[in-house]
């Protein structure tokens, strides 16, 4: 195997949860694939094409379920199969390979600072936004309109069952920003005097469903009721292409004690089962807008987002995979 | 002052809360009625009546906002005012009123069983059931369904900040129902395989907008953007008379060391205030039935449970006033 270390041990560190954070992991995963192309001791095209499939199949099976990694990978590899189909030679290939990820670490690291730059156009002085779970890109929004100047109060829900509205609210209040934390059950009842619902994604399908943290579709859908715009925070990797081809989003059901602590579990009846699903499915019909790093699009662009930085929609193979 | 002792310690009781629950206040406070009216010591009607809204105001003030306190003193009192302006006599008043007393807590008694009685007839055979929070009345509609050998299963969530799904849940468990029990959150996750949503109400306004546990609204939302039947149980004296004279009901707010520990809430940041509100407004549109122990009424007919239970809906004034 021809795979250069540098790449098995990020792999590994991926894998065990060292690097993790869906930015942190694609970023890494993006300069595996840099560090391939640069280490490389390949002495024919061909070869070098061959261990570029091999470093990034190793990368992507660290976590098959995520989206950001394999977004990272494709990203890449998608501009390197092209070169390769194109005939470049290996020189032209390597810079092909090495500037992509170096694009796609750049884009990475600015497209939480362009979605609070763009989101932050769309939030008025005065507006009171409600926001659901720990979102950086949503939070991007709102801190950037709150250093604009802009007098912002934000409602956190809670989040069960993992409390991250905690952590919102006080990073939100660390910058200075009023915030009012409610319990999830509360948002139809804060609604009325709710201007904005400002929320991050886990992934977005092709016709711009929004997958996230339990409790956003309620929140979208009450929204909606009440005509209030719900703008959805999240970068172009969390776009989940395999969805372009029909297949469905698996919702990650996690373990019961993250919602009664196992001591307690112990002892309830065996008739009652706790059921743990950690996102739910928001329809593009309750999103108003998704703001990207790109730009901000309605849901059902995501096909274009797709399109764009994925490009290879129609006849899918990864470009890893012969 | 010729109330009776009696009367006194029942008020001391609700005022201590030494009489807690909706149902036993209720009763508690016909029950007194009746007794001032078995042993009062007056010698002719006015005095005898003046005696009772005597009896009356000082129970009626113990607990100023409840909704099931006053409405029994009402149902016993607007019997005894009806029957003293046209003349009765002390004895014929002092029947009425023991009457009335007597059939009001008969009628609340009997009230829980006949709610499940007429709410099992909508519940079929391998119904999924939503719950929140933990209400006698829906309690009652499940249980009987069960026991007549529907073969249910209920989905209960866990209802912040008090966790009331934890009672619910192991109530209906130990019927040897089974429950699915989740965060309040994934409501609109599960609202897919739901058949029914059952729940109870704290009160009920003129036009037949449920004033009930926060949370109560969004599941009802969903519920209706799912075309499942919310069905609200409810005993009479939860009908808000004052409603019908244009009052708000006044949504509770509690203290926010049931949202966030005391000791946590402590060491947060001042510009995190956390809100508590106990209760949500339902709108009538999202409300397929109420469930009352006098049969099953649409929201909208509210005001006609009002008018014949307290049947002084235009010209008001308590009838323990003058
Ligand atoms: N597991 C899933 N994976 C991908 N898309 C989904 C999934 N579940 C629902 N959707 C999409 O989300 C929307 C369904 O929303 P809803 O009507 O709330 O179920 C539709 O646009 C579906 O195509
Ligand atoms: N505090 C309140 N007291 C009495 N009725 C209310 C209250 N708040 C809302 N409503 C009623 O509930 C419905 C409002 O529902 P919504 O559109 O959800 O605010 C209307 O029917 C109002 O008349």
């Amino acid at each position: 195997m021809a795979v250069v270390k540098e790449v098995l041990e990020i792999a590994e560190k991926i894998k065990n949860m060292e690097i993790r954070g869906a930015g942190k992991i694609a970023r890494s995963a993006a300069y595996a694939l840099q560090l391939q192309a640069e280490k490389s001791k390949a002495t024919n095209v061909d070869e070098f094409w061959k261990e570029m499939k091999q470093a990034a199949k190793i990368l992507f099976e660290t976590r098959p379920t995520a989206v950001s990694l394999p977004n990272a990978l494709r990203y890449v590899m998608h501009r390197g199969k092209i070169a390769y189909s194109s005939g470049a030679d290996l020189e032209q290939l390597r810079f092909v390979i090495i500037n992509a990820a170096k694009e796609f670490i750049h884009n990475s690291e600015k497209a939480l600072e362009r979605i609070g730059e763009f989101g932050a156009k769309r939030i008025e002085d005065g507006d009171v936004i409600m926001t659901h779970c720990h979102s950086k890109a949503a939070i991007s929004v709102m801190k950037t309109a709150w250093e604009q100047g802009k007098d912002i109060k934000v409602i956190v829900t809670e989040t069960r069952p993992k409390w991250q509205g905690k952590i919102t609210a006080k990073e939100l209040a660390s910058y200075g920003i009023p915030v009012i934390y409610v319990v999830d059950s509360a948002a139809r009842h804060y609604m009325k005097m709710t201007d904005k619902v400002v929320m991050g994604a886990d992934s977005i399908t092709v016709n711009g469903a929004v997958i996230n943290k339990i409790g956003t579709a309620l929140i979208a859908l009450t929204a909606k009721e009440h005509r209030v715009w719900t703008m959805i925070a999240a970068e172009t990797y969390k776009f989940h292409p395999e969805t372009m081809l029909g297949q469905l989003v698996e919702i990650e059901m996690r373990d019961p004690t993250e919602v009664i602590p196992e001591d307690e579990l112990k002892t309830w009846p065996k008739n009652i089962e706790v059921w743990n699903p950690a996102f739910d499915v928001t329809p593009p019909e309750y999103v108003d807008v998704i703001i990207t790093e790109r730009g901000i699009i309605p849901p059902y662009a995501a096909i274009d987002i797709l399109r764009e930085e994925f490009g290879w929609a129609l006849k899918y193979t990864e470009p890893w995979e012969d």
